[in-house]
């Protein structure tokens, strides 16, 4: 049948000019609400024992609505874990790029402090950052994920590590790279940490590693 | 019905000073045959997706033998997270008493060799401990274990540092438990990165521990 578009093509014109993007704005309140029901129920009951209709319900949608945005609860479960994930390369990446390269103690200083004000109310990602750390020892897709977000921090990391060098404020003969890892190692203990006692402390984070960094005079008979 | 031990009482007296202790070994043998059949299940199934019906059929044991141990599933993924969560400190504990105290750096060198012996084999600790972390953020009972064994890590790692303080090797300045959690977080990040690479790099983590904390000239114009 001919949809009767030709015969009032102005308005058809209007439609397909306008009401995509307010559709598409739609779409997007309607996703971010799944995905904000998806995340406090799987922070309560966890991936596995949170069920397509526990998230319905959370959400208030019916079944057509919440699958016209996601096939299966695996695809939440996954565009949870890219945005838990994403978060802490939201704030390094504009960090790390910018010039002159800030130190490293203040770039972890504003990561540590924008996690802890996000991460660790009531749904944050803090809270579900480790069930996504053990679904991804399991699930190869999530692990790709895992991989390839956390080589990018590392990366990004590894570029600061490479000015502070550069300054002398990192010995120059360590491998930059091992020492980036070193570092996201202690921002993901940071957040498991907080996750676990319930409140993060960014700023005791950076005094530690001002504390560790801090030039001193080698003593005698160190190197 | 009487048995008729009062009949032998030598023999029964024999079977009472030394089978109990044969007993206890066998017990012993089957605690582990569990946990280590328990453990394979859940590095591959998570806690949440393995049975009993699972666990009984890895450790090729009848369900009367296997709850003769282990009354729940719940009370075995308690066993393997007391396990998992006592494997830092059963290393850690004795290294930061010696006296003497060994540096920070040698003691981090020696855990991180340890950890990465044990932990990421097939089914290792390493691939436990984020599903650890999961069930304890919503298990009231695990959460109160884990917070525990790792109240006391930090501890042990504050212990090291303020003899490191002692030694102007660490910033006296600086709050020793803060940098005991810096430390601990770093570890923690040393596993979870090592379970998602599938490899652990002790020597990285701690070349890059001594590379931050290597005494250098303060710079002018820098504290």
């Amino acid at each position: 049948m001919l949809r009767p578009c030709h015969l009032v093509k102005n308005e058809c014109s209007f439609y397909a000019l306008t009401v995509p993007r307010v559709s598409e704005a739609h779409r997007e309140r309607r996703r971010r609400q799944i995905l904000d029901a998806a995340r406090g129920c799987f922070v309560r009951n966890g991936f596995h024992q949170t069920s397509m209709q526990d998230i319905l319900g959370a959400a208030g949608l019916s079944a057509g609505a919440l699958y016209r945005y996601f096939g299966s609860k695996e695809e939440i479960v996954e565009a949870i874990a890219a945005e838990t994930v994403g978060q802490v390369m939201s704030m390094l990446g504009p960090l790390s790029e910018q010039q002159p390269p800030l130190p490293l103690t203040e770039v972890f200083e504003r990561v540590t402090t924008g996690m802890a004000g996000v991460a660790f109310g009531p749904e944050g990602v803090g809270y579900i950052a480790p069930q996504v750390w053990a679904e991804a020892l399991r699930s190869p897709r999530l692990h790709a994920l895992v991989e390839s977000r956390y080589a990018e921090i590392r990366g990004a990391i590894g570029t600061l590590v490479r000015a502070e060098q550069a300054a002398d404020r990192v010995d120059p003969a360590a491998d930059p790279d091992d020492v980036a890892a070193f570092l996201f190692g202690a921002l993901l203990g940071f957040v498991l940490q907080g996750a676990i006692s319930g409140q993060a402390r960014p700023e005791a984070f950076t005094s530690a590693l001002a504390a560790l960094t801090r030039p001193r005079q080698p003593q005698p008979g160190r190197s």
